[in-house]
């Protein structure tokens, strides 16, 4: 028996899935002429490459590094490509935090930091979210 | 150099993100309890248990399966918990088809099939996107 939905959770909006690529020609060329979406101009985060690529609402950041030593880096040399995080927009922040601690769920960043975009982020550790990096952003 | 977008291809959206999870009760109190995502009616495709939660514009698939000879339960004892596969509603699924066979990706479905939710459906191999099972659905 699972318990009922709370009423005052805050109502979450998947923002981006992060993938992790070893080439991201390769990979724009796939998401643009396959698909046809149409990407961002890239940006730069964490040691990595970013070009995001605008899909309904949601976008597919295609994340790739040449420093083993980044994030990304360290991610393609254990598990090779593949998805990394999801982000979810969160209408508080803080709150999303509070319960999530409250629930048990491990959280990486105890306090919101600045995630690529500017935006205030922190991310929940996979290990408590079913093998899933989750970044919550505001 | 990457070549110019393609004015003819179809423009792809997110549909759903599908989570494979070893215990759905559990991964649903997440989805439900943090993130305030609202569970639909679970349903049964492929030998698993399906319960999908709106986030905006995008469903999280949750995928769980107490059937080890099933596609979810061969991923789950391969590779633990984790993102399964993405799909992408697309407004044209033969084009899209015709497409990745002529840029050479690999196809699990030459042609469509009909999928989960009565909709008609073709997966990409992994191998050939940056590690990530793709669903194309119309």
């Amino acid at each position: 028996m699972l318990p009922s939905q709370d009423p005052d959770a805050p109502v979450a909006r998947l923002a981006h899935v992060g993938v992790a690529v070893a080439t991201l020609a390769e990979a724009v060329a796939f998401y643009r002429d396959v698909l046809g979406l149409v990407p961002r101009p890239s940006e730069a985060a964490d040691g990595a490459t970013v070009v995001s690529l605008p899909a309904g609402g949601v976008e597919v950041e295609l994340l790739g590094s040449a420093d083993a030593a980044s994030p990304i880096g360290k991610f393609l040399a254990r598990h090779g490509p593949g998805i990394h995080h999801l982000c979810f927009r969160v209408p508080d922040l803080e709150r999303a935090i509070e319960r999530c601690r409250a629930a048990g769920y491990r959280l990486i960043d105890d306090t919101p930091r600045r995630g690529a975009d500017g935006r205030r982020v922190a991310f929940l550790h996979p290990k408590t979210t079913a093998g899933i990096l989750l970044e919550l952003s505001d």
